[in-house]
């Protein structure tokens, strides 16, 4: 099979295609394919997206930014992936984040209308292309939900939570600057609510090593 | 027309549809109509959405609360208009928010194959539908960003920006009580922060109307 169409294959949407259909929008042209370096723009907040893109190879992430500088990662999202598909389909299709690589990767882009003529030809297309803008909406919800609800120390522990699988370690496979990115907050404040979950007895943090030392409170936000 | 019909027409979406086709949902009995109260809970947090729901008249808001109560207003929702249809079609169709009626209302139920099936018959209704379904994510995301990224008086300046049509005075359409829920944080917190804009001399707050004394500052929020 032709490299692309193994990529396209791997995405739970395009899985539904027959590998004919594939491998016609890839001869027809319909798609085109855009390399980028490690920490290029691909496309920035403000921008007026005109076609669906699809990650083919490489690492991003989606990031935002306030009026002072402060900014969050949205997502990190690996190849082969969709990226901001909802935003493509939304009226607007203006993108509320900056698409930044992370690594060297290929983005492939199709006509929007190509795809509404391939899911008004196949129901399962259809079908998974809905679900996925649907499970998207539920993500970035969840996102809301955990970034505006919760106190610094609460992040911590619903994400030490989401690690752990029982036993004395969790291991923390962010920096504390990555971590920081990912609650909307800042280095120092998020070091400070370590210590004071330290100080609290519920864990112990030693490097990337947090130690469990009191699981019931683990298990609360489980 | 009936005024079912009608209701549904009014609808982005369903405007895609011929007369003929709602009709026929109506007939066939398809849709299945609930009635609620002022203040009942129509689905909550955590529960399974495993049909498409319209609401048909009334209001409804979509909230969600933290481990300690505190609530953030994610969305009020006016009819006719979709009810998290976005969650109904994603995988897991787990409510991320609590649905409560606003004053008496009525919720349509439609099945979602019915939805896919009107899908891939009338290409316009796909695309209005995933349009919507996009349009959506993107007011989330923008949520996420006016949510997360700013500090209380640039909720403020913002908020004040957006009902900003010249002039002096700003109109509040809602109480403190209601836009510390829209903002996520506490009463007690956003008065201070209406202070400090007041000491600042940015703006004079009497009751709900705002004097604008610094235009600048809101003109850079517009």
């Amino acid at each position: 099979m032709h490299p692309l169409i193994e990529t396209f294959s791997k995405i739970e949407v395009f899985k539904k295609l027959k590998i004919s259909q594939i491998e016609r929008l890839v001869k027809n042209r319909e798609i085109i394919f855009r390399r980028y370096e490690r920490g290029e723009l691909i496309k920035g907040r403000g921008e007026k997206i005109n076609e669906v893109m699809v990650l083919m190879s490489g690492k991003v992430r989606g990031e935002m930014n306030d009026f002072n500088g402060k900014n969050l990662v949205v997502e990190e999202i690996k190849a082969p992936n969709f990226l901001a598909v909802n935003i493509s389909f939304s009226r607007e299709a203006i993108l509320p984040v900056d698409i930044i690589s992370e690594e060297r990767c290929e983005v492939a882009y199709l006509k929007k209308e190509k795809i509404f003529e391939l899911a008004s030809e196949n129901i399962d297309f259809l079908k998974a292309l809905v679900e996925f803008l649907g499970s998207k909406f539920y993500f970035i919800s969840q996102k809301l939900w955990f970034i505006t609800l919760n106190s610094l120390k609460e992040k911590i522990l619903i994400y030490l939570a989401s690690k752990y699988s029982g036993g004395e370690i969790v291991v923390l496979d962010k920096s504390i600057e990555q971590l920081s990115q990912l609650f909307g907050s800042t280095r120092p404040a998020l070091s400070r609510a370590f210590s004071s979950l330290e100080s609290e007895g519920i864990i112990r943090k030693e490097g990337n090593k947090i130690y469990i030392l009191d699981k019931d409170v683990i298990d609360f936000y489980v």
